[in-house]
Parts: structure tokens; C-alpha cells; sequence
């Protein structure tokens, strides 16, 4: 089966809406996913940005929470605005939806964190919040939280930055398939063709 | 009839895709188009911009050329790649679309410039190049330019870039629909649907 790669970011909008829909629709196409979490300030440093590009360009940031609305309704996806920063601190859920890859929480735990952040106005950086979201899910706070907290695993995240930044990615969501590129949410139908042709 | 407008630059890619396609799509909807050539060097300048951001973000204008290529080739567009320039200086080519709208030779003229830019690598700056585009679609050189030269054209289409910094406008293509605000070639269908709704 061939395999799509889905990077994202937690304070990404559009990433959102890729995590609660990539399952069914990649399921459809007979297409499987990875899930790979990274963080975008690091990137976007590198760029001179200090801040999201939403934020640094208002017309910009309007336009998007305008589209972001549209898009959440089209696809039927509760949302709730302003949520209580933008962008939030995802570094801790990035953390844990990374060591959840070992036993296969990573998408589950992802939607709940996303969730959490667009459709119930909660602080995702909040360590509350997260055990919260993963006693929901199934899964042992102590024991993820020890996972995600690991040297190796902090290492990991950083490796997966690197990676996503030697790949060239520059935003979220983005897809690779093979060496393929695809940016945004309005990709990943031509990036599930591109991963069975 | 509702209408969309449809806001473009000649120097920018996804541009010519909507522009070789709007006229088509629009009919097909029963939605009516007004062409609204502008300018976006001005509004990048606003935005500490003094080239295309395609340009100032290398890793941006990577992915930005490879998925052109793409979209193009998904709608069965011809590409000659790279253009002369990039950004190709759009301001002749700008002034003679605004002219062009009284006599209704707008759409014409303009799928005839990007055409030149983005599938035959010629200058669009070049005046010869654009007696030529003129001639090609039956329009007279000499009075076109005329009409294009005349200060309340060149003044026309200040306030055109002026209008389209108020209404919020930062990229090319944007749709209008009233108020109602939509960026990018991949948000026409959802522009023809909110002008039918």
C-alpha cells in the first residue's frame, strides 16, 4: 500500500481540518497515512518571521479566518472563534502525539488536541488539558507523558523539524509523497492520487 | 445575472490558470465576470515586499513552480517554463486590460498576455509584444494604446489597486462576490457558488 505523509502543526488552522478528514479519505482511496507532527516557529525563524504570517499580515490573517470558517462549515466541522490564542503553544502535544506513534495513538490523540483548540476554545499547551484529552482517548497520561518526555523523544521532534525543513516544507498542512510536494488542505485529494498513480 | 469579479496581475502564475478557465466555469454556472486587472507590486511594498514573496521565501518558490507545473498539466494547459521574468513587469499590460473594458476586449486580451508569459516565454512588457497580442485578437495597436495612455486610464487603474487594497485584497487571483472575499485559483467553484447562492 502506498503511503501519503501528513505533516502538521497544532496552532495551524487548516491542519484541522486535514486531521479530522485525511483518515476517511485516504481510507477511500486505499492510501495510508503517517502522521508526523513538527512545529512550524522554527521554520518560520528561519524566514524572519517571529510570529504566524496570519498574524504579521493582517489582510492576510482576516482573509484566512474568513476562509477557515467557510472551509469548517463545508466540511461540517464544529468551530468555535477566536480560540484562546493563535498561534497556540503546540510544542507538548507535538511531543506526545510523537511518542504515541509507537502504539498507534498518534491520530486519535491529534484530532482530540485540534478539537480541543478550534472547536472548544481550550489552552492546548495546558498539561491539564492534554491528560485530559488522552484519559479520553484510552491512554495513560503518566505513562505518554513520560514517553513524550523522554530525551530521545524531545531529540525526535527536533529531528523531524530538520527533516521537514531539509524537505523544503514551509507551512501546514503539507503531504509528501516519495519526494512528492503538496501544500494545504486543498491538496490532499491530488496528493492521494499522486501516492496510487 | 450575479456576478464575480475577478482581480488579477499579469505577472502571477495562478492567475493565467484562472484566467484561461473562468470564462468557461462562469458560464457553465450562470454567473457573470468582471475582469479587474491591478497591480500587486504596491500592495507588496505595503507589506515590506519590494519582490515576489515566490522569491523572498526560496523553499515557497520551489514548491510554487513544481505545483504550477502540476495544475497546469491537470488542466490540460501548455507551460514553458521559466518565463522570461519573474516577475514580468505588468503595468502596460495592465493599463491596456483596464482600456480594454469599454469595448469588451478584456478577457480576450488578457488570456492572450498570460498565454504569451506563461506558454510561449515572451516579454509582456515589450510594447511590440503587445501591438502583436492586440493584433492577434482583432484589436487596433494604435488605438488601443492610445485609449491605455490616456492619463484617467493610468489614473483608473490606481484606483483600481487602490479599491483592492481597501476591499482587503493581498494575492492574485481573488474573487469578489459582493463583499464576500475569496483568494487563489483553488476558491473559484466556491465563489460561483456563493454569487449563485
Amino acid at each position: 500500500m502506498r503511503t501519503i505523509e501528513f505533516w502538521y502543526e497544532f496552532a495551524s488552522t487548516y491542519s484541522y481540518v486535514t486531521a479530522m478528514r485525511i483518515g476517511r479519505v485516504a481510507a477511500a482511496a486505499g492510501v495510508a497515512v503517517r502522521w508526523r507532527p513538527f512545529l512550524l516557529g522554527p521554520i518560520f525563524k528561519e524566514l524572519g518571521w517571529n510570529d504566524s504570517p496570519f498574524n504579521i499580515y493582517p489582510a492576510k490573517g482576516r482573509y484566512m479566518w474568513r476562509d477557515f470558517e467557510r472551509v469548517c462549515e463545508g466540511e461540517g466541522l464544529p468551530l468555535k472563534l477566536p480560540p484562546v490564542r493563535f498561534p497556540q503553544n503546540g510544542v507538548k502535544a507535538a511531543r506526545l502525539a510523537l511518542a504515541g506513534e509507537a502504539d498507534g495513538w498518534t491520530p486519535d490523540f491529534t484530532c482530540a488536541v485540534f478539537y480541543a483548540n478550534y472547536a472548544e476554545q481550550r489552552d492546548i499547551s495546558d498539561e491539564d488539558t492534554l491528560r485530559g484529552l488522552l484519559s479520553r482517548i484510552g491512554v495513560d497520561p503518566e505513562r505518554a507523558f513520560a514517553a513524550a518526555n523522554a530525551p530521545a523523544n524531545k531529540e525526535a521532534l527536533f529531528a523531524q523539524v530538520a527533516e521537514a525543513k531539509t524537505r523544503g516544507i514551509f507551512g501546514a498542512p503539507f503531504f509528501t509523497v516519495g519526494d512528492e510536494p503538496f501544500w494545504g488542505n486543498d491538496r490532499l485529494e491530488a496528493a492521494l492520487r499522486w501516492a496510487k498513480a
